[in-house]
């Protein structure tokens, strides 16, 4: 089969599970999303794409834009970044905060709530909160290769409104003395941040350079080195997914990294980047029918890490 | 470089790290072994191999065991094994028994003590225990290709008598029903299982089928299924060092799984099989200079999952 | 109103209560005691006595048999015995064995199983478990001033058949060099305290003592010193009921220790020692009937600690 | 021996271990308390008072403060205070935040941090900080029969701008429901209430209701109930020094409420208060010599609650 029968057979595999899991309903704007929504995207090293569905509708990245604030922390403050934030799976829920306490501040790894706040942290250098957030956004468009993407200021304001527990996850961080900037503007960037909308297209095509050893394979931009390219694939593996990301490497065998908007992105290394789009959650905060999508395309392809 | 060159430079910039660590001592067999011992074999796909220092020189495999039983298990009881073990990371050490109790004596994954202990009392099916050790010791014999695998009475001696949170966590999982057999039958098992002595290029050759879809290359028999084989390689990466799992996917970027006797058996998948050797142990238990050598192997060669 | 008029309208009060809780069912001969039983019996330091409905009828004391236990310990090896287990309240169910990993295999109190049995390994001191057994049956009837005081063998063979958690605690603490003797031995030793058979009439004579600041009021026999006393007491206080103690101590106002054949022996410091059964429990294994009980007639008695 | 001679006996006594332990210090105000300061003042409900040492100088009460907002949040919200705020021993530090994890948001009891501040947010009631604040301050004004009592606001202003871990848990429980208004006046007032400056004879005064069934002895006012006294007492017993409120009950064996400004108060149960100021703080935050004053007047006058 070819890549474009391959996405389109999963897409209609698809069809008849469209709509099962739980939508996240902790603000508004995410509760609100039709969950019959599915788009699947696929890009490789060499340009080429095959689509699906609602591909080209824009959703909230939510914690996927983790992956892309931990390469840019990276690349911005080199390896002493792992001097805050580990890269062990905690084995916990996202926002658990009861390693935090064992571990004096130091959250297991950069995809928690916690260890990304300590991330958005480093990235904010000082910085005007709204200086940071246009940061982000932008490198975001350079990777994506347009222009068009926003940040949904009804979600970041909805998620400020009501984030208690990742306003408590930092100030008790602050109290360890790892997170360093006033936790107000931490949390307004690390609010916007998650609130960035992209659809699957852009999804894909800004997390190319991971499938390409940190250069984008169109353009030859280099995002990162290809050891950190690995690097950041290797905790993706292991951390992506928060207390199931054994289960997604399980079951799909790729670094990948999940939303509560219900994407994923995942890495077929030295091949291609895919995204998946399915409002429906399942027991762990993964996209339900994203991820079985992904386990099915990564059979018909013949793509796995392992 | 050829295989052989990369082996030797490996081999030859290790020289200066041996005794590096510290050498398991909870039983006097393994406390005596000499630290400054290095071996490291690798075979391809193909066929081809290569070998530096002690690779010939047997030693405990301990928990690298654990890969073979988790194979077999899955071959003789099917996927209903995973009702009675996770394939999440712990984010604990090997022995813990905090998250026993929570998750009523599920243990996390099957390279964790409780794991594997599970996996053994599945494997014991009522047998004597001696029929279950003669079993295991001749699956290894097949895998690796030669008879002369044996299991060291000495080891598995001391570690039954000394054994004590290995028993308290196998009664601990009697008490959910969870351990079946007789704990004293199930320990029996695991300490021969554990005592198992194999030199690294045995060690490579019986993990070759998991670099070749579940097949052996070189006998063409079938070991377990192709997707079985990417998934054990799946939690030998997000479980195979206990709560620094996260750290060696990071820095090797390959599926592997450590014992405390200092081997460490990696896979390349689709490509090739490493076993290496150092008796000194890093604070997680992992052969601190077997790592060192596995992580410059993978980059001198350009083998990653990544 | 006269003790026998409190105890006569407490025990009338309770008559339309009879039967709430749970029977314990985890061995068959807890499982099959009738939930209707009520005994109660309170006996003053001046040697009054009074006693309402099953007040002479023998039942299980099982965990009550830590106070004594205890008491027996200090006299035997002083307050060394404070090494080896805590007095802190441990806010976890009576056999947890979390606290245990991260506190290395010093129980929390000893009024937790772990403790519990600690206590009983102190004890032990390398006679044979018969002859620990025959000590301890022989101090209870010497405080009860009775020889007609007995151990229920069936009772005790099938908490040794079915205790597959206490005798995981027991293993877990032998291998932080916490228990001494052979597992077995002190198990067995252990099972068979907890076997033993008194009503209530016995029981509240048994701990009177503890209300006399160590001495029997009524033979003048020196048990324990003042000092003593009144800090067992104190850990029956914040310890005596697992992790229910503060509700009891909030409720009751004394001094007590719950066990799950329904009995309860609470101290009125300076007055008298109360024993009450009820067979069915409470969420946390204390008698439901036997709680309401004794926080009735401590209302009536104007009796509180505080 | 007479109260004046027990008290000068212990506040002798206590000459020679005076400095011992260690001062607070996370804030300024609290670090350069002097670490000789030792006050010890004791009043009986006939008023017979007997004092030494440092008796008449006023310290930060911190934490002792949380039995006086219990005692005003019961008498004013009744009862279902107790759907909000648990009355077990935590067995873990006074700000730890693992159990409001697993347990919702409910604190384990009312002396714990994140119980106080629930305490707190109950007495705050909608109205300004400032009013809820002047209202402790009145009552304890009140209690102790003098318009003298202050609020330190340079104690106060440094808790605010240092106490992450406090803000922490209020968002915590926020999150959960059990924070009702803005976790800034909450703890405006929380801070407010533990800088409040009383000396040790003021603060037996206040407390000497808990020591007469909840009636002012010397006034007959009606503070709050005799049950409701006997409650608080309880809790006082099994929860008021944290992970080391089993310790102070074995060893002083009264109803005590410690403060990390060096302050204990103790509770006679029918016959006095007790407060006792030295500023040295054991490992769990409880006053060294403070603790061990106690414990010797206990001893010389023959006080216990058992």
């Amino acid at each position: 089969m070819t890549l474009a029968e391959i996405v389109a057979t999963v897409g209609q595999e698809m069809a008849g599970r469209r709509g099962e899991g739980v939508v996240a309903d902790y603000i508004p704007p995410l509760a609100r999303v039709d969950p019959q929504r599915f788009g699947l995207a696929v890009i490789t090293v060499d340009g080429e794409t095959a689509e699906f569905g609602d591909a080209w509708l824009a959703f909230s990245i939510q914690s996927i834009s983790k992956v892309f604030t931990l390469t840019l922390a990276l690349e911005r403050m080199g390896e002493d970044l792992w001097k805050r934030v580990g890269r062990e799976p905690s084995g916990s829920r996202f926002n658990s905060i009861v390693q935090l306490e064992q571990e004096r501040g130091i959250p297991r790894n950069p995809f928690i709530n916690a260890g990304a706040i300590v991330v958005t942290d480093a990235l904010l250098e000082g910085r005007p909160p709204a200086a940071a957030i246009e940061d982000i956004r932008d490198v975001m468009r350079g990777l994506a290769d347009t222009d068009s993407i926003q940040i949904d200021e009804e979600v970041a304001a909805s998620e400020a409104a009501t984030g208690f527990r990742n306003i408590s996850l930092a100030y008790f961080m602050r109290g360890f003395g790892n997170v360093k900037n006033a936790v107000d503007d931490v949390l307004n960037v690390y609010f916007h941040q998650c609130a960035i909308r992209m659809n699957c297209r852009q999804l894909a095509r800004a997390g190319l350079f991971l499938a390409n050893g940190g250069v984008d394979p169109l353009t030859s931009a280099i995002v990162t080195t290809s050891a950190r390219a690995r690097r950041i694939e290797a905790v993706m593996m292991t951390c992506g997914h928060y207390d199931a990301s054994g289960e997604f490497a399980f079951k799909v065998g790729l670094p990948g990294k999940s939303g509560v908007g219900g994407g994923i992105l995942a890495i077929v290394p030295g091949r291609a980047a895919i995204a998946v789009w399915s409002p429906g959650l399942d027991q762990s905060g993964t996209s339900l029918v994203g991820a079985l999508a992904l386990e099915r395309l990564v059979s018909l392809a013949g793509w796995s890490a392992f």
